[in-house]
């Protein structure tokens, strides 16, 4: 195993150093594992999240002004532990309440719900929203119910504008609810990444075979397929999310990348993803194409579709100003 | 070889209509493979710029405002033609001139120069500034002298907003040539990346080996090195270029990732390249990190260090709005 990292043991210490020299809008708490905004935010709701690291930018990335307050980032694919979760809630707290976005994974779930309930011990209001837009598999290795994945992202985004604008915590638990609620998510992997700790790739795939629904963490899943055109993989992934939720109007279309994966080959399948919603009489309004919800050094994309609404589409479009998302300041 | 394309005689084609559906701000002609802006801009200089494709962002992706008024990209890892880099320079021309900003690589210096001189005489004002940042190696399989690498983007940047601020052709060419002059990069590979027309990677590098100097081609650089921590990776890369180009006072830095190389490791190796300055004496005041400049499935990164001027920080941190850098608007 090659990879640019001085020891699996620093991976995670040595990355949070990096964000701390290279974002000066953000503070990289290392030692407790804690990003927050350098410019701590008054009067608002305060948004937390976080999980496993390895799928960055994904949450410290979408630390900033329109989106995240704080994020933890646990070992790689492992759930940060309450105590982080708390410290979090602390950072992200200015007596609005604040709203934790977890992503279904049983971890995740279980110590978000920890941290949440020693934080209303300390008087901090807390509301969870769980997200689960993966329509890959119905339960996974990982999960009871469906996983978590690239919603996440719109979630945090949504949710975080109508934070910025003064929305209470309900309003603003009941946009990320929605969000999970009109977005569905489909990954497909044509190479396994490699955990540092582990040293080889989390599966093998052969020459002529995909993993259909995998995971973010490298687990299987609804089968493997063969490889095959963008064109095919694209209408597969499309097709699976459509059989759970009827694509039509207007829609947010994420083309993601899973690491390893070339921007022009992304370009190319968002071509494909374009055509596909086109051709089911969508309009695609609002797109990302690019890395954004990764796992590791991975080969593969996933598609993220969410059904816009008029609010949804104005609080996305709304300034935001994070590492990995900007625009409009 | 798995990859997420159609097929090999497709990837050009089909990134670039996926290009043109992800990003309305731009006009993307497909046929004739230019990229540009969709609101032109009048009364400016303007921008062009291009190379071999596979290096995307590069350079389609740092067309807008702010930036290039167009880019052409040619085959992968091959010049664009001449009448794609007339037909960019015609689209970028508003009558105050046109800088084209080219990587020194043999095909690109002579398709660019044949193409300023057939729009000179068509009466539009050219001038090219040959960009050649690259330390590794003193002349290459593609090159007569260095070859030009990351510090594109940042004449791109600051050269483009000095057009926006109206600056005249001559300033404009004065402040490129300033950057590729005050600028300095090398790159490692951990792993090659695949040409998809070739199907297998560039070049084999065994498990204990890293190639010190790596084109963006896949080329070679200077030696086969020794694995080894990001630390020492970061290291050689920052000695040979201080060797070059004493660093020190107020620097912008890009630890750039050439593909396939996760954001969690490049961050690790910009923590190893923030120290490095620090403890040279250097003020690390602007930085990037992920993957700008690429070599399609690489894995592996580069360093570009350029020493800034007020005027060049100034105008590095005027607004920007493309698919690759946004800020400011």
């Amino acid at each position: 195993m090659k990879k640019l990292i001085n020891s699996p043991d620093t991976v995670i210490t040595d990355a949070l150093r990096g964000m701390s020299a290279a974002h000066p809008g953000l503070t990289v708490d290392v030692e407790n594992r804690v990003i927050s905004r350098a410019q701590r935010a008054s009067d608002k709701v305060g948004l937390v999240s976080g999980g496993g690291s390895g799928h960055e930018p994904l949450h410290g990335g979408y630390v900033g002004h329109g989106m995240l307050d704080a994020a933890v980032p646990g070992e790689i694919y492992t759930s940060p532990v309450p105590d982080q979760i708390i410290a979090a809630t602390k950072a992200a707290n200015a007596d609005r309440g604040v709203l934790h976005i977890v992503k279904n994974y049983t971890g995740d779930v279980l110590n978000f719900q920890m941290a949440a309930e020693l934080a209303e011990d300390e008087g901090i209001d807390v509301v969870s929203v769980i997200m689960n837009d993966d329509v890959a598999v119905e339960d996974s290795t990982h999960t009871a119910g469906r996983r978590g994945t690239g919603a996440t992202i719109v979630a945090e985004k949504v949710a975080g504008a109508a934070a910025e604008e003064g929305a209470d915590l309900e309003t603003v638990a009941r946009i990320a609810t929605e969000v999970n609620e009109r977005s569905r998510s489909f990954g497909i992997a044509l190479h396994a990444g490699t955990v540092p700790s582990a040293g080889r790739p989390g599966f093998e795939l052969a020459d002529d075979e995909v993993e259909l629904g995998v995971g973010i963490h490298g687990e299987p899943g609804r089968e493997r397929g063969t490889f095959g055109p963008a064109r095919d993989l694209v209408s597969y992934a499309l097709d699976a999310i459509h059989a759970d939720l009827s694509i039509s109007d207007e829609v947010l279309l994420i083309l993601n990348g899973q690491g390893a994966t070339p921007l022009i080959e992304l370009y190319g399948a968002f071509a494909e993803a374009s055509a596909w919603l086109g051709g089911h009489g969508a309009a695609m309004v609002r797109s990302l194409v690019g890395n954004y919800i990764t796992s590791l050094d991975q080969a593969g994309f996933s598609i993220t579709v969410t059904s816009l609404t008029d609010e949804l589409r104005r609080l996305w479009d709304a300034p935001v100003s994070t590492p990995a998302l900007r625009w409009g300041v």
